[in-house]
């Protein structure tokens, strides 16, 4: 008898119960204004996924001595982008109640919206660390307030003051900076600070939002808004072992890949190995 | 002093009073469920028709002997499908309260909703033709009533029976095509029946809506979900000829185009070629 | 508790018991001269079959309403052809002991040998029908046996004379064109003669071998070695129609396409609805 | 010892002296408005031409039965048109002096200006098949007289009345259609009254010129002014075989491949095929 | 009544006579030996330039806070170097003349000479700063002495010794390299020397011409000879703030750009970012 | 008389006698498992390579000054993977044999197999730098021994402990870098420590094989299996004339580029300039 076809990122075959972190995909570009796409993000890291070792060198860690579970894409009813923002909170609910962490791919970034949800029901004091090119701080969006571009400013709503760290920022309107200026700790063009901040949140609950445009869009030209003057891979690489490894990551997601617009496959293989070092750090 | 930069589709440069036609770009494809890029359709339009000639030989006419007015892109806010259709809506009202046709360039199917319900405001007694390779007759698609798939149910909800004359449809699930059957005349694969339609509806008010995916993913591979088995470009000019001489078009729109998807150009050309022969056989 | 992520072709996700038919890929392209790339076929195919429908108004049928089982890809051991061909033939051979039908996705058009090998060692009496643009008669192809451009030759080395009906045939060297004088039945171009074949074969055991390069390159560019002249897709899709409906199909693949070729994603669209017809033809 | 790396479409490998037909390319796109990119087209067809084989079933020929000779690419000072011109119409001369039929791969159709040049210094009567989609009858274009939209007018300028006869032309300016009416026979849209042609030319010097684009683009997408409704690939490939094999050809030309706007190698290898056809019809 | 459709460069939609800079395109690339494609740049631009904000967290300005006028592009008449370099010389006379700053973005570096003609006419005494790849100092080019690759000699025949300034050089004949060791100042490789070179021109006519192939190709690979050894977009970002803010800038070009070549859309973007940031270090 | 059409990388055109360095290419990819397409590497390096320079402004040397013969490319069996590594050994032999460096373009990396079998059957001590993202010392992949991710061990087999130098590896799988930590010396990520093995090493024969994914995908997207975090140009730039200008390499290889996955064009460039930087530093 022939097995079913079961398809995960790599090394992320364990069954459920063994498994503290749970990956999903979240393929919503619903919102995106400018170049959509990032809806086949998830399937294409899952895919490309294979390109790739589950060794990783500058661990020294190899995914198959570790268990992870991958759930699959949920099916997101495009053109209501309210029902999406619970779809996803759903799923994120139902992972953290298992005791596990949820491990959400984008998908644009208001998908974060749905999973902070969940997750800033579950733990009352949480903090946000923010990876991103674009401040995501505008309060409305072509009178839309569910939207990309506003995404932090709505989580921002949920934990107040002092509680968001932005790294990387490199893009926004006035407004947005202004406003970072009074209500988040902004760190702009790349990750001076990070030591620090990690420093502070430590033993703290954080959620870890990852908008891999934040990288330079040389080694990632795979995203909607691509802004040139990013951070390093390795530079990247660095800081997402450091904020994984030294904090207490209760969720986290990694958004923005639009795989199309990349055809040489490396933002994809970028965003699979970015993937792989979180996976790591996180265990 | 230097002028401002006007553009517009070829020819389409008359004074708003003087022209008979006004055309206006709907770039939404906020409810694309499978592959997204509509949004791009409107500008690609515009900008490749100097690609093609303002002289057709096929009906021996030349557009600068009639006058054309192009009023640009709509700017609509991804995210709040209503809000988009709304917005539509406006703007087809004013054209036709001007007393000119509205002929819009989508843009997702979704669109013509938006622009027919200004049309069934205006005009009582008001038909549809469609030509499509989907039936777009579904009751909802995952949950939503604004969607792609269900345009034609919801024009069908304002129209009743016998108001909606379907050709080239080769896609659909089963229930779109018992609900067909019922509720509208359709002629699937290609154009059989085409004349005998032109023949019923002379003299009465027809709104004419032109999904260009009923095109043969040969010539028109450029559009979200290509189906094979669809007419030629020969076949097409005909009918849209056909349709836009012999009758009464108070209003019209071609949507459908993902210029992306088509990175030799061929699609947009052919969009463009489209667009040309149906405002030279209105005029 | 969350489900594993089983990936299917559209509806092909019965259990392995009810399935009458089962799909596997063999994603195999080392032997391929010229541009290789067969080898994303079968992910290709399933990846965008969620892209038609299940329903074909054509035949009038639902997929739902029948079992069919994708028991996924073969991991096929680059280098070693020979290796290939028997992990192929052990795939074959476990579902043609099981009762049912193998329908393979190729890869190259060597993978036919394989499957063919396990046909030919349950049915001692089995005729081919071989659509393609390609005779594949080659004795050798720079001193290779086992080449795509040799698999016909194969298997007529294992069915011997007038067990091999190939239709549209438009490429190969001279010497090729002469074998197939003498030794299998050949209809160059298109399928002049393919109502009489079936009428010839109904009630024999029936391998067929389907090499989409068959379909006209406008239809179906994405492939290696694209060759004007071809069918057109209504032509294929009634030959198809009449081959599995009518005959006792006893095995069958469906090969040759490189979804990279074609960014539009027609090819794999095509190639989807190919095997959908089949399958429901098939039933 | 190593031999030197010679390059020529596919069998076009004989000495010199023995070669009745002499290729070569002119890969200029100096004049080209809108889309350039055929100075691309001799290269690619050069490198392609070895996945085609050199045997055609329609024929039943051989290349390897006869003499061709491939004299490589001119290197053409773009900027200076008049000079490039200038540089055809040597290289054309010299093959016509040795007694040979030059066969130029285009580059834009200006390049045949440079080639006919020669053509009418050796033959004094001479006519021209020309197959396009466009007229190239301009006057002139944006005030250049060189340009490839006027191509037909420069060569009716040597040959004067009834010696141009067209086929297949859907696009051009109104003057050029009306010229047309007083000057060459144009045949618009097909190939309908081309066996009169022939019968009427059998015996006169003839000088073919083949515009790719006559083709639909469906099959033949690589190239800059795409125009849907054109003949089909067997179409064309009875009008070239009719055209060559009855016909006393004494110099021919293909062009207006731009091989980068279509990445499936479609337009390419039916460049090929149609140069195969023709190389075999003309021996 | 609706308006027409006006479209500009992000944010350049003051009335000319408010607007100290106007912008104009100049999409010609008749002598680009290599890869054409560079006329797609302007429209490119300016299409993509809404995908950018028009605040500067860099500079922290907006460039609504200033007034720029978007002229549109020049229609140039491929074919005809001698014209195109005179049309653009009147434009940017015409620009000149009104007391403004003409902002050339080209195409191919040759339109430089135009603009420079001009600007060399109003103001005796004006010194070059040139960003560049390639030294672009042969006398002529196959030939030519209009072509891209001459265009900086050209401009020294204008100008004599010690008025042109390079930076970032890597690429060139032996000859041109010698050539300027002895006429020009050139810096290879990076900006080595800028702040120097700045401060000696303070207070005198600067004409900023910028090659975008100065940069390195992993973040500009849109170019028709991409140069792996460039600057970075955070080096280059510097380098023209501290030019267009210090010095006396009485002209200037951003050019080649071909975004074809980038389906990415990054080099697109880089360039809009890279005008951006000129214009608000110019206001 | 019209020449034969010689084909060569720039400036490779003396004849063989009085060449020390002769190239080849060896385009064959028939054990790449994940992504296909370097057995376009070597058409694609000769036909771009007219797009640099014959000068270094790096070295100040000119090829021109210089004699490289260009032998052209192998015809190679794919589907045999031991005749690929037989008939490349033969080719090196006979360079060798000349008294000739061989100079292979690959191709997949086990191209370098057949190579070095030759070297180390003229040459009895023999050491390897390898430049590489990948380890390739497995010692069988999916059963193979003869792969692409097993050269480096095949060749380890050859020559035995302490003459492998590895540097900027990234990626393996856990028991690579185990082995390498016994057998190898194996600088990760980076070329640190490759002055004192360029050191260590003078005075012997070195073979010399470049992958060229070692460098980062940002400048090198180009290749199958790309690894972000390499080295930059200006890095690799230095350490290949380091190697080739203090060491007495006795043959040497540059592999791994895949042109079709980067159709900017940038990927082939930056290869085309890596070899020019090291034919003349090897002179």
């Amino acid at each position: 008898m022939l097995n079913k076809n079961v398809q995960t990122f790599i090394a992320c075959d364990s069954e459920y119960e063994d498994a503290k972190i749970v990956l999903f995909g979240a393929g919503f570009d619903g919102t995106t204004s400018f170049r959509p796409g990032t809806r086949f993000g998830p399937t294409a890291i899952r895919n490309e996924s294979f390109g790739i070792e589950t060794y990783s060198p500058y661990q020294n860690k190899d995914m198959t001595d570790y268990s992870y579970f991958d759930s699959g894409d949920l099916e997101l009813p495009f053109g209501s982008t309210t029902r999406v923002v619970a779809d996803i909170a759903m799923r994120s609910d139902q992972i953290l109640s298992d005791g596990k962490i949820p491990f959400m791919i984008g998908g644009e970034h208001l998908v974060t919206l749905g999973q902070f949800m969940a997750v800033k029901e579950k733990y009352d004091d949480v903090y946000i660390i923010h990876f991103d090119a674009h401040a995501d701080l505008r309060d409305d969006y072509l009178g839309q307030k569910l939207s990309h571009a506003c995404v932090l400013r709505r989580c921002y709503e949920l934990t107040g003051d002092d509680h968001i760290f932005q790294f990387g920022i490199r893009s926004g309107d006035r407004e947005e900076f202004v406003f970072a200026d009074e209500h988040t700790e902004m760190h702009k063009f790349n990750f001076e600070g990070l030591e620090e901040t990690v420093e502070k949140l430590k033993g703290k609950n954080v959620y870890f939002t990852l908008d891999l445009d934040v990288l330079d869009p040389s080694i990632f030209p795979g995203t909607g808004t691509p802004e040139a003057g990013g951070v390093t891979f390795e530079e990247l690489r660095k800081a997402i072992t450091l904020v994984c490894s030294k904090l207490n990551i209760i969720g986290c997601d990694v958004n923005e890949l639009s795989p199309q617009y990349d055809q040489s496959g490396v933002s994809t293989a970028v965003a699979c190995k970015v993937i792989r070092e979180m996976l790591l750090a996180l265990s």
